[in-house]
């Protein structure tokens, strides 16, 4: 494994990117485009890294898988009555689809999606800002992990596609709390701050047929972890999905912030960080260092 | 003129109506849906009138026809940049063409694009919210005309679609103030309460080439007045346009408040109101009876 | 009239056209894009000109306003079962709004609609092809006019989108004939070449309350006339309607051969040709002279 | 697994199917409903089969893996020059996507894709038919796999989306050859009839790496194999590959006679079959089947 990740590294340090740092939320375009990491931790405890694994980056939409599997922990099957689990086909803030699908996202894992389940823990959790961090720290057993609030303030005041999203749901009904409070949960989840290494051990729980890493406490089932993992196959990249798993061939959740975690089923989890994004959104390297992960190893599902 | 009133009068009395009162603003749903009047002015100064042709009621989206006439009367061709003047071919809150189009409404008269109006206002006007309603009293000369602020409150609170409508153009640019402070605009122009006496009266302004009916004041140019009739022909009635203007062949415009108004040019202007709506939400009595007048009179523009 | 035509001649001729012959039927691109004539005729009978307007040339989409009035005075309202009346609101080929309106057109206008047109007619003529020539030829008084068997042909090999069109509503079952057979007589249809003096004279018709203005038949009713001069007013223009009727203000019909026919009802038909055409596929020359004659000249139906 | 087998086969036998036999294609609707049958091989020889195993039937799309395939092997990487690797997010029919994306089709498994696919084996073999029919002959294993020229004819006369479809990306430029001649390859690679048997070892190439099973040779690369798994996960099951991946964790094809092969990399293939569909299109008690199937064994690729 190490072997690989030092090929993977002297590639990438080679690759000329040509995408761009997110630069729709203004916060997040202060980061060194040139950081890269990349932390695999398998079941048996085994871990290795390169790069800038330990630096902290803003998550952003891989808080969807770990939102979604909190949900999906205590609703179980009654979740798909309020948002569908198709990929969707098209960039992941269209308003069509939803138009079409009367206010119900097509899945969890964009936004529309996740701003449902916004929705639902306010109504499932006591306390949801804290208990929602809480979830996060215990899957990474690290309990330093905390929100980002300027990436958090910046992105409620420049997050108009959101609000409208959030705004359009709730005039089909779809969205059942305020929407200021829904949308203040949603950026909240967003916002967290994690290293490779951190979302590589958060992740295990899918990796593991849903128990904890650590503790061994049951989370998921394992019938409801191999289904959000079948989720994050088709769903977990935006419009970019199909080739994601044309090419890497993992199920994976990715971030705007440029971060990428993917699994291989009962083997091991992987988390990658550059912030410069390709035109999909998704890390231009991180994509890359997937694919040559696979490539070099031969793992892959498929 | 009278007695094509009284006969129009005798056949909607005997009308059933299969349609409903408004209920996405819950203020409008108080309003009794038997009432029905009617109010014709010519340029000449004559009139004619029927049933509760006093009453007040919420004039919605008519006040998209005076918003357009103050944002053109100051801006002239300048206001194209902001907006289209194509028919919509779609429901009136349809987000779907917004998004193709990249958040440029097809045209003023449509929800989406009398947002874009209001935002206007905010730069042109010094202060906004009064200075738009003297301009609505100087058109109908009267000065009594007031904001409905139980429904502006109404609205504010359940727009939802209007929300999401706003936030995405903004997420465009093509908002450029506070989405809240525009909103705030746009919901006071559509929360005015006026009869249609005096809505038939501030119509005259279309009728009669632009001038002021009493002043002589020329508030539009020859030419911008035509445009503004050009439009309210193609897009005035959301969905329905084309059935209206195959049916009645005036240029006028909608409100879900129940009243619609319409004029023949250089002749005179109607407004009729019942506020029963048909299912692409125009005033079921409201068409008939335009529909009747135009057939008993002969006067189309076609 | 005739200094009016003298003025619009001349600033045209001055004019620098940026759009092109049209390409997608082989056999127009021969066309000489310098050609511009013009004819307008009153119901006194008093004809005006300029230029070309005694050349032939392939009218195209204008025919599909003949087209509708001649299956509008055979079925009357029931025309409505098979085609909408309103706006389209996208380009004139588009398959997207047929596939939400499940087959039906939005108004017999577009090709979508005049296919539906040709479908009806089969059913409705002894013998479609002469039956329907002779329909245009009694409208124009002319017995010379002819299909172009060089444009039909050119046409049928080459108008996928077309066939694309009946074939998707054949399969929502709203095309009752065998798809060649009515494909045959659509491109038929357009295929017709004629003068513009040949078009106002045809479409005196709608000018003149339906009546034929050389023997007084009445092809069409009052009632009839008034509505397809609606149609074509909020239809007429592809995706450009709003904006011809902005400009200009009078109901009409383009097609793709740089012909435009106009009418001000009660008063005149005008038909201009050029055949350079504009990025929304309708006559660059055409469209400008038809505004400076309405500028000119002060008549609009506005 | 053969205890599997007989399970579910007692489970289906007891379950009220709400769904239809397809009638869109005329002569598949003459197949008994009750009908079902079940087939797996593993890459040791191992057979395990239930019911109606040997039973010919239409394969319909499942023939597109086959035809992706057969293209893959010959043309590479450059075949996505020409077809995405997108999920389509929409149903399997649609001309929206289609348009908005320029007349490429999203991926080789639904119609626009496979039509795509069709013209290119018209420039890529030497006697299309005859050859087309040869490559699945070799695959399963058996000379005497058919066409059935009753459904071909029944579907070219009927098939009016497909010929709108094919048409659409002519106009596009996305078709090369006589659309007659495309179509006609396409409705006959859809209309072979095979077995449950048959198919399964058909599959079973996408199973063993891109070897087959009797010969050793190579047909495809392993890469190539893992990508046709992965597209046939995301893409497999029209609308519903999102709910098969969920439930069933295997990529697989269906088709709309009513069966579905699905394979698990490096174990075995299986092919089921019951001609009553669901909503979506696909078997109602295959897609139970094969869910019972994962769910008894614990097999899955998540």
């Amino acid at each position: 494994m190490q072997q690989y990740l030092n090929e993977i590294y002297e590639e990438i340090k080679q690759t000329h990117l040509t995408g761009k740092v997110a630069s729709y939320i203004p916060e997040l375009q202060h980061v060194d485009p040139s950081k890269f990491g990349m932390f695999i931790t398998d079941v048996q405890g085994n871990q290795w890294h390169i790069g800038d694994h330990l630096d902290l980056f803003s998550i952003q939409s891989i808080s969807k898988a770990m939102t979604a599997a909190l949900v999906f922990s205590i609703m179980d099957e009654a979740l798909w009555l309020r948002v569908g689990k198709e990929p969707s086909g098209s960039s992941f803030n269209s308003l069509v689809q939803l138009e079409y699908e009367k206010g119900v996202p097509r899945n969890p894992l964009i936004n529309a999606g996740a701003i449902v389940m916004a929705d639902l823990l306010i109504d499932l959790l006591n306390d949801p800002v804290p208990d929602y961090l809480n979830f996060v720290r215990k899957l990474a057993n690290d309990g330093s992990i905390e929100f980002d609030l300027n990436v958090f303030e910046s992105e409620k005041k420049t997050g108009f596609r959101n609000i409208a999203l959030a705004n359009f749901m709730k005039s089909f009904g779809n969205i059942h709390n305020d929407v200021d409070d829904v949308l203040d949960l949603y950026f909240k989840t967003c916002s967290i701050r994690m290293s490779c290494k951190q979302l590589a051990d958060a992740f295990l729980l899918f990796t593991n047929h849903g128990f904890h890493k650590n503790t061994g406490e049951q989370i998921l089932t394992v019938s409801q972890t191999k289904r959000l993992n079948a989720l994050m196959q088709t769903c977990g990249f935006y419009d970019e999905a199909g080739d994601f798993t044309y090419k890497v061939g993992l199920p994976g959740k990715s971030g705007v912030g440029g971060g990428i975690v993917a699994i291989l089923p009962n083997k091991y989890s992987v988390a990658v960080w550059s912030p410069v994004l390709n035109a999909k959104g998704n890390s231009e390297a991180g994509m890359k260092a997937l694919e040559l992960l696979t490539t070099l190893s031969g793992h892959s599902i498929f």
